[in-house]
């Protein structure tokens, strides 16, 4: 390849660091890739920071120490956030969206990437400094999102599941209460799918009462990992306090029972700080 | 903002196109945002195009006509998806993930932000030209490489689920016969899902007898829907042929049963093509 310039550089290391998020990449791979002097290299980088930070399309940190570095952290302002937030529950309180019950359909919301994967930024922004080792969800409607969290964290994915089958291996099980509906179920997760010691943030789609997000802590507990955090799609107004503590959800949902049921649904509190 | 060059520009627009796979953006959304000339952002344009592609990053279209712009494209090349597809085959054929029965462990492999990405950017690649509208799986384990598969193609992921709850409001059932168990599951799918005359493009982690598959198809013929492709992670050797016809799997699986099972995952056979 001919020697390449910087305007070439800054579009190919542009799209190497933001593909992989939260991964540290050394000076010397970039370098090597092309063909460059350190110093030059360190000015393509300081570029980047500034166009990144100016544009709003993200953070470059320069890791220093033996496994130092350059890594790009997906962020969103908060401002960005609000707007975003704010147009999904404009879109959820479309009265079709309303299902018998009192209940809400935001199914497809839920599997769009592009939406999914700006509440993953948001949820990710809130947890790099936990620096947790894996995102768990409870399946199923809660994967994309924490999909995208974990991507924009560069952590895997841990999904628990109603029940184990042959593919999971010897598994844990917990039993569980929904607090909502108040009936024991089971949750299950594989042996091998959690490490002693590791941090897990807890990312899902709805929160109610709180027995789901409950029993993910206790599964938790069982592999003695520990959790740095739980994040939501959705939490309902009532009931208030749920089983556990310290959640961060992105919307408040109100639902007013009754002949014609009235829903209301609006940004977290915290989004305003 | 000051005027901004050339360089901060390549690092901006690289970014905002590689974060929205598959959408056309007008030349003028650009020449406001930077506040240039249309000339000159054709020139960036063009610079961004020929470092896609000698970089193997990606490919940026040009589309012409009323609703024309420039659309990124995440590609893989054949060798680049054979290398990480070999490369996940020898991690699949560890002995300590063969588990009781012959079933294979990967159900981290299928939650791992960077492989499952690898294995959408490489699926979509195979069905740009069929245009779906979008992508259908099945809970639970395919769900991060159709999501993945999804963002590629920029569309959304439609989720089939074995039960529908009152979450998803009126939904549409059929029984399917799962071909290696058989015996008779239900598949359900919200009514709203999906619309007619859509295009539908299947993602699965696993395909056997074909069963799910099939399953699958039938319900999209209730939706009027057209399936455009067929793609697992996974396909085993036997039973040959399937209930379906024209998958596309990325790993070929042979477990010979006995006292001490052997184990045999390979990249198919279009990967070398």
């Amino acid at each position: 390849m001919d020697r390449i310039r910087r305007n070439e550089r800054m579009a190919a290391l542009t799209k190497i660091l933001t593909a992989s998020p939260n991964r540290i990449f050394t000076l010397s791979h970039f370098c090597d890739l092309f063909g460059t002097a350190k110093s030059t290299m360190s000015e393509d980088i300081d570029i980047l920071k500034d166009v990144l930070t100016n544009f709003e399309l993200g953070r470059l940190d320069t890791v220093t120490g033996a496994a130092g570095g350059v890594r790009f952290r997906p962020t969103m302002s908060k401002a960005e956030a609000r707007r975003i937030i704010t147009m999904l529950c404009e879109e959820l309180m479309q009265s079709s969206r309303l299902l018998p019950g009192g209940f809400l359909y935001l199914t497809d919301i839920l599997s769009t990437p592009s939406f999914v994967r700006s509440m993953g930024v948001i949820i990710a922004g809130q947890f790099y400094d936990h620096a947790p080792d894996f995102v768990l969800t409870m399946e199923t409607k809660g994967i994309p999102v924490a999909l995208m969290t974990a991507d924009a964290l560069g952590v895997p994915l841990v999904i628990a599941r109603h029940m184990s089958n042959m593919f999971e291996g010897s598994a844990v099980h917990i039993n569980y209460e929904t607090a909502s509906a108040g009936h024991i179920e089971t949750m299950s997760l594989s042996r091998r799918a959690v490490q002693p010691g590791q941090k897990a943030l807890i990312v899902d789609d709805f929160i109610k009462g709180g027995g789901t997000a409950k029993g993910m802590t206790d599964l938790m507990r069982e592999f003695n990992a520990e959790v740095v955090g739980m994040a939501f799609v959705v939490s309902t107004a009532t009931p208030k306090p749920k089983r556990v503590q310290g959640e961060k959800p992105l919307m408040l949902m109100d639902v007013t029972h009754g002949d014609s049921p009235m829903l209301s649904v609006k940004p977290a509190d915290w989004l305003f700080d």
